[in-house]
């Protein structure tokens, strides 16, 4: 056996995992992935500005800064790192196989920390302006000078759409939310901070259509609202319509929801196959914040050492 | 009703709770405790050294100063904070009363986060020679000057007795665990360590019965081994025979397991009481780590504002 642990993931779960494993002497292995899931090593904090909410850190910390702080730990405590992402996991009788590209290893035990992506609407245009005016993220991007004083829109309905619409209008010069229904799935709290927002127009029964710009960037989108087709002007368009688990590359190995998020045992990190343990926002569709996920990322390090050491019990018997 | 939001205690679950709330504007209050469960506001950290897993401090930081930050941001978002200890909380048809010997408020929701009090054995001289060279935390108080190069003493047979033996290695000339039975509990490859440094020496089916010493401090143990009595020399004895949590001024408010730990519903905070939740060591008898507390506190926060909103719309409706 290569190693006891091997984690899949960058992010506070995954960094959470590595720094209890090896500071327990597991000698963890993980890998970080290279852009998997469409992020950077350090997983979707690495994707926002500042961060007010992690305990610890009363004046905040930006996102990159604080997984740098997390990945030095990991490092500090003995985790070995392989920037490559994983494309498959097998069971074998007793151990596991973790391929990438470049390898393949085998390990006692597994943590899938992976997270869960950004979901797109895949229409016209959105390809060709991604990055260059519609991103998935408000409160990432939105302070970025291409937006400034522009007119910018929100696709969603939920409390994640509602939080970047409040956030964007610190920015822009008008905020319009597609809202795809005629109600919204948002808390009443998140709607009457929307609706009591003068710079917050909210279009119901409203689908974008396609995106359309010039060579520089992303300029305005074709909308159909309660049946009419519109063009609406606009400089920046914002995604909050939820998020993908990254679980394809398990291909079925361990049990997901029909939305593909890990189902682990009741208060725990056990998955449905003894040995892999998830921790983190690709088994958790509810919380999804940074200290949530650096806490199940504790959980699964001690189950997996845990798992181990009984193992080793029954082995010595 | 005066508040929102009560938050009990002031360890890591609390102040995470307390910063979730307070940026989610819902005015919370705290009430840190006046030594509560014996221990300073801050909760068990505070009896800490160094604490090296808690993520995003790769240089380690003392838990004392830990606390104080996460303190200061809970501030900082605007949670108002009492130095009182809660003596009763009581449930009214839709609100909470939580009383102090020094005032009496209401509130909408309460979050339980006292956290768990290191045990005692209770026996002769305990109260004498405690914080005089009787301890339970070794981690804590094991690197003070009174215990270099001394005889120390370790009683339990847990993972956390293992530690703290082999912990108190690196100051003492010799340590001695006592097991009441004739086998640890510990995990093999803790055990494995105990019984592979020469330091430490284990008895065991041996039971401490008195605390002797002279003005200074603590000087020797009377104990019984095989149903014989001894004395033992010891300038240190330190306990880690388990916590308990602290839950008895809830007087049964909420549904408790038999160690008295809050029953929690799976993968939630929420208790048997509709708008009382918990998190933290005070419902986690398994993980009791900073960060797993944290994790929990952040839960309870964005569950009892879910709380709160239902019940605003139900009002509303």
């Amino acid at each position: 056996m290569d190693y006891p642990l091997a984690i899949v993931g960058s992010g506070p779960a995954a960094h959470t995992a590595a720094i209890y494993a090896a500071r327990a002497n597991l000698k963890p292995v993980m890998f970080e992935g290279l852009m998997a899931g469409g992020v950077a090593p350090g997983g979707q904090l690495t994707t926002t500005t500042e961060i007010e909410n992690f305990p610890g850190f009363p004046g905040g910390i930006s996102g990159p800064q604080l997984m740098d702080q997390m990945r030095e730990q990991s490092v500090s405590f003995g985790t070995e790192i392989f920037t490559e992402t994983v494309t498959e996991v097998i069971q074998r009788d007793d151990h596991f196989v973790i391929k990438t590209d470049d390898r393949s290893v085998t390990a006692a035990t597994v943590i899938i920390s992976t997270g869960a992506t950004a979901k797109r609407l895949g229409m016209p245009g959105e390809t060709e302006f991604w990055q260059r005016g519609i991103s998935a993220c408000a409160v990432c991007d939105g302070a970025l000078p291409i937006f400034r004083d522009q007119e910018l829109v929100v696709i969603g309905g939920g409390d994640t759409a509602a939080e970047e619409a409040l956030f964007l209008t610190k920015y822009a010069s008008k905020v319009t939310l597609l809202v795809r229904r005629d109600e919204m799935r948002a808390s009443k709290v998140m709607q009457d901070r929307v609706f009591n927002n003068k710079k917050i127009e909210v279009l119901w029964n409203t689908q974008a259509q396609q995106a359309n710009g010039d060579e520089q960037q992303l300029r305005s989108l074709t909308i159909v609202t309660n049946g009419e087709e519109k063009t609406l002007a606009c400089g920046g368009l914002f995604y909050a319509i939820g998020h993908k688990p990254n679980t394809d590359f398990l291909d079925g190995l361990v049990e997901t929801d029909d939305k593909g998020y890990i189902i682990t045992k009741p208060d725990s990190t056990a998955t449905s196959v003894a040995g892999i343990f998830a921790a983190g926002d690709v088994q958790d569709a509810i919380f999804r914040q940074a200290v949530t996920s650096a806490g199940t990322g504790c959980m699964a390090a001690l189950e997996a050492e845990r798992f181990i050491e009984s193992n080793a019990q029954l082995t010595h018997a």
